[in-house]
């Protein structure tokens, strides 16, 4: 079992440090404001007031014996900095930090982060594309022109079977899965027939998911 | 094609606001503080400084006229809240709104807000998830208890035929696309051997996917 320690508990930061506790793994969570801490000290297993950016701080509160660091510090690009140069200089093995444009995240990486991550970047990327096409649920890249995609199904599929869409022959797309309230089909044949609402998986080149959905 | 107001324009609204632009979509960024907008404006088209808790100026913006108002101001909850309620009584028929916790996303939805999002919480656990377990990349829930999840061949696989480590009648796992570089391969065939560094992408209940991976 790992061990991890969250460094900054804004709204990002909590997220990350619920979730790990909730999967039943040991956390330890610092913030510097009483607040936060106050927060967060009854769903939390281990919560410190403390200002990371102090290199004794974190070195009295033993961060070398972490297996895992999250720094989710934000507006404060230099606390979050020193805080991952600090967290490497201890040995910690895996430091994940929290970067708020392209410029910090170089830094980041420079002074030894393992992974950098852009919450609201990314989050607002996938909700763009979510507005962009409606019917579209959620998605994979596969790669930079193939993607699996969790679609409500098109109009000009409802009520037709799956022999008369011709996903395969015409577009080149397969689908994977037909989901029809709390019911999947895994294995979706040529006789199935689309209803209006059902969730579809579709696995294919983005051109031809694009001219689809 | 649609038209969109994004107002509050932090690192989440203007990455809403860029993606939306880069797909080629009209939308017109509103902020109150000056220099947001100005960063902003050489990489959008309509940016306005403008207070968008005040009626009067989104009124005189011609906000009735676009399709989807995506409300991205942050820590002033209150400034949130009025903005969202302002674009529906002007007709804006999506509003998505961004909520800092539960209680601000149910008070969206009574002022009528069409989708509420916690772009921090959610990437907060996207990430916790990604931390546990390394060589998951991406994953779609495609029910309560079934996954589509993209992952770095575990080692048990490596330098075995798909007919040897028998996913489909072990696991009843799926395994719709191998990825070894650049190279996807979308028909795997028993023959197909996995090598180090494969990216699998594999569909299948929860339990079996995490009693692999
Ligand atoms: N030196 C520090 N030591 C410990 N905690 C810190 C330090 N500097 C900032 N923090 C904490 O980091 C947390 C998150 O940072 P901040 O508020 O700057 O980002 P945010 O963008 O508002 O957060 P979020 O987007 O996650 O809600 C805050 O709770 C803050 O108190
Ligand atoms: N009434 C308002 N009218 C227009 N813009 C506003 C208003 N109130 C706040 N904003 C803008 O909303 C933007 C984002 O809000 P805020 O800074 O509170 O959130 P944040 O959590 O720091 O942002 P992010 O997490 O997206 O980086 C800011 O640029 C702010 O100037
Ligand atoms: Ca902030
Ligand atoms: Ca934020
Ligand atoms: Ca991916
Ligand atoms: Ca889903």
């Amino acid at each position: 079992m790992k061990e991890f320690v969250v460094i900054g508990l804004g709204r990002f930061g909590s997220s990350v440090a619920r979730s790990l506790m909730k999967n039943g793994n040991e956390v330890l969570a610092i913030d510097k404001k009483e607040e936060r801490i106050n927060k967060l000290r009854d769903e939390l297993t281990h919560v410190v007031e403390a200002d990371a950016a102090d290199g004794d701080v974190l070195e009295s509160l033993g961060v070398g014996n972490f297996d895992v660091g999250i720094v989710s510090i934000g507006d404060d690009v230099h606390a979050n900095i020193l805080t991952t140069l600090i967290l490497k200089e201890h040995g910690v093995s895996q430091v994940l930090s929290r970067a708020v444009n392209e410029m910090h995240g170089k830094i980041l990486t420079r002074v030894g982060a393992d992974e950098v991550v852009f919450p609201e970047r990314d989050m607002g990327e996938r909700i763009a594309e979510h507005l962009l096409s409606e019917n579209m649920l959620d998605y994979i890249e596969v790669s930079p022109d193939h993607s699996i995609i969790e679609i409500t199904a098109p109009e000009f599929m409802v009520d037709k079977t799956l022999k008369e869409i011709n996903l395969r022959s015409d577009y080149d797309i397969n689908l994977m899965v037909i989901k029809r309230g709390d019911e999947l089909n895994l294995t979706p044949g040529g006789n199935n027939k689309i209803r209006e609402g059902d969730v579809l998986v579709l696995l294919g080149e983005n051109k031809q998911l694009e001219s689809i959905k």
